[in-house]
């Protein structure tokens, strides 16, 4: 059972990563594919008049708002657009795929964060109305009634909070969350760098293994921005018996097959 | 088991189909839920710049023209705006709804019908890229995984061609085809006129009873536009083993619950 991440940021060659799903299905690998959907949205919601607005918390970290309405844009661009594009490639490489999102079958459960501390011109202040999320929970029957019918489930980062809302989760975190309720043998994470780099943004300074138990450290002294959370999630996962996770580059030829080869970051 | 189809024209209150489903859930019936888009892609296709392109066949049908673009908005606001919205009601209301499209585990399978011979300003033309098709076959394994593990499936219509291409099809079509497949109890087709009116658009002229035997009868004297479809599936459905097919008004309070007793036109 392999997960794999794709996407997201727009840079990542997805016709690539279907071609090697493709090819591991053909060898008769399980896999279940994790997409994201934020650049996308951004696009869109800019299109349709309701450009994403961006807030720096009050412990400096920038995030995206997520209204109600940038939730339904981003349901609409993942969900929708994303996730079927996906399907039909592989149905047209003979993969019987299946899309779905973390809000189907309550697959992805998340505790909806509805209140942001944010600082704007120099003063704090409370938003309310976000729609996003953590995920606490994962329930793998969905997932476990696609795989044991032969499917092969290609997921979008929603999920369900505790209310039944729809909220917007990480993709990184929902690949490593689902890794860990499958105990799947790997998770690959797919990027646009080649993995944890030693010197942001330098590429040859590209961190090879990283030992479980020395995550947090590492965590800690080398991962920039986003790279955080790829790192976070992959800890969680193989602490919860998830063979390994390897965070590489979706930005090569075969980036899936190269990342089982081990280029890229383990982390084990 | 029942299939319900609702919404496609903007008109249906869907939180009154959403309580009446909840509640058949929960008294043991099996229910699949089919739903529409049309109406909603055209508003955000022309939010898009993309405004929808009504063509004149030769026979002087009037259809929308889905070229790639509008497919992929099609697909986009069905399978990821509505059909997520629904499946965050029904959670809402403890029903665990799955999303899916004809085009997950190739639901529907459809012929394309790649070209339209139209009539523009009095000269024939032919029109290629259309995206659209009609639907030849359900392969029912996806919506039997989900209904044996509990859920209840949500269906946006779209199919897969014989190419895997994404197709946008027939909502009504697609309900009555799936009713087929699944030897459905009784299909529901709801919509904003109260069934087969007599003397069109008088609501008071209800057709209550349409014999199966005679139906093609009944198409051809009083059903115009787009009841022509609803009853073209229901016959073929009826024909099939489904034991009726009920179109409905979707307007009303319990809207399936009302054509369940029998308010509507019944195909039998």
């Amino acid at each position: 059972m392999i997960v794999v991440k794709a996407g997201g940021n727009g840079e990542i060659d997805i016709e690539a990563v279907c071609d090697d799903v493709a090819h591991l299905v053909r060898q008769g690998e399980q896999v279940v594919l994790v997409h994201g959907g934020s650049h996308e949205t951004d696009v869109i919601s800019t299109q349709l008049g309701h450009p994403p607005r961006f807030v720096t918390s009050v412990s400096g970290h920038v995030s995206r708002y997520t209204d109600r309405r940038t939730l339904e844009i981003f349901a609409m661009v993942a969900a929708g657009r994303i996730n079927k594009l996906l399907v039909e490639r592989l149905q047209r490489l003979g993969v019987n795929a299946v899309g779905i999102s973390g809000l189907d079958g309550r697959l992805l459960e998340a505790k909806r964060k509805s209140v942001l501390r944010i600082v704007e011109n120099g003063k704090r202040k409370v938003l309310r109305g976000e729609y996003s999320g953590k995920i606490e929970r994962v329930n793998p029957q969905l997932l476990q009634a696609l795989l044991s019918a032969g499917f092969l489930p290609v997921v979008a980062p929603l999920a369900v909070s505790y209310e039944g809302e729809a909220l917007n989760v990480d993709g990184d975190r929902a690949a490593a969350a689902i890794g860990k309720a499958l105990k799947a043998e790997c998770v690959v994470i797919l990027t646009n760098v080649p993995g944890l780099l030693r010197d942001f943004p330098d590429e040859s300074s590209l961190i090879r293994f990283v030992p479980a138990d020395r995550a947090t450290e590492y965590l800690e002294r080398y991962a920039k921005g986003r790279m955080k959370r790829k790192l976070l999630g992959a800890v969680e996962a193989v602490s919860a018996g998830v063979g390994r996770v390897i965070i590489a580059d979706g930005r090569t030829d075969q980036p899936v097959h190269r990342a089982l080869r081990g280029y890229g970051t383990v982390i084990a």
